[in-house]
């Protein structure tokens, strides 16, 4: 998606190798229309595949999902929530997840009300790298018993292994732009 | 907002006199609809102010605001951050909030290029109780130099201090739902 590799060019900054810094558009400040039109791409890639819900986790990827709901007709938006919470239910489905950026480990979590067997869901994250939150995320839509439409990710790091992972699973992962490297001068390749 | 006030109605649910459930459609699943109409309205008791910049905190408010920005001619979200990430600035406000439903102390944290002396911002967020989180937004628009021009909730506990005391220190306060009262036999009673 050519808008998003321009806005991760002229906005983004590659910090070292493996550092893709985009906090000016997706994930500290926030770029509305690029989220719509971000939305029209997914709509379109996976359209006629009658997704009925979308599903992320915190924090990120909750913008993203919830601009890009209006593009599968308003369809519910749920987000997997990371920290226990007095407010939550207490039948969730629950799967662990590694951090490489943060070097924890965690939890997601999502109330089994929110997710179903009848569900057609897409999964929506901001990063794809390791793979490990969209893992954790399958593995709860597998739990539900609802089928999984697919993966989409705004920026994959495709020199990590979750994209190959995922694909060699067999999921149907739409990345819009997939970085292929970054380099020492500060230059980002693109696939 | 009586769509909202019906949402809470007809698919929230009161847990004793001070917890409100709404997370089936606020802050774990999500109606992007709702979110639509609720921008729609805040844009109509914001007009004329020149907000140039919606400010929201991790992580509730962040769909909503993201949903609300297109009510304001697609004006840049910038969420503050509860954690510390190796992708975040070194240059950054900050501010101390309590959190009751959590029972700790954390650090919200607003990147300095995100917010500067010439935003007018308004501050969005679900939920306004005792109010510390609006109040550290608050003092981190103070940092920065920056108008507040207002604060948009969407459900306020008007039986908690955080609307008095900021309607008290002359803020503009809209709340979409004002919930005065929560009953032993769950009936929800609005303002």
């Amino acid at each position: 998606m050519d808008l998003l590799k321009q806005k991760i060019v002229e906005e983004g900054s590659a910090s070292g190798k493996e550092i893709l810094k985009v906090d000016a558009f997706l994930n500290h400040q926030l770029d509305v229309r690029l989220f719509e039109a971000m939305g029209e791409e997914f709509a379109r890639r996976f359209a006629g595949q009658g997704v009925n819900k979308l599903l992320t986790i915190e924090t990120s990827g909750i913008a993203i999902a919830a601009v890009v709901a209006k593009y599968f007709d308003y369809c519910p938006v749920v987000f997997g929530k990371k920290n226990v919470s007095l407010n939550l239910d207490k039948e969730i489905y629950t799967s662990e997840v590694y951090s490489f950026t943060k070097q924890t480990t965690y939890q997601v979590m999502v109330s089994k009300k929110y997710l179903n067997a009848g569900d057609r869901v897409l999964i929506i994250d901001d990063f794809l790298a390791n793979g490990k939150a969209v893992e954790a995320l399958k593995d709860i839509v597998e739990q539900a018993g609802a089928t999984l439409v697919g993966v989409g990710i705004a920026i994959e790091k495709g020199f990590q292994k979750g994209g190959k992972e995922l694909r060699n699973a067999g999921v149907k992962l739409e990345s819009l732009a997939i970085v292929q490297e970054m380099k020492e001068d500060g230059t980002i390749v693109f696939d």
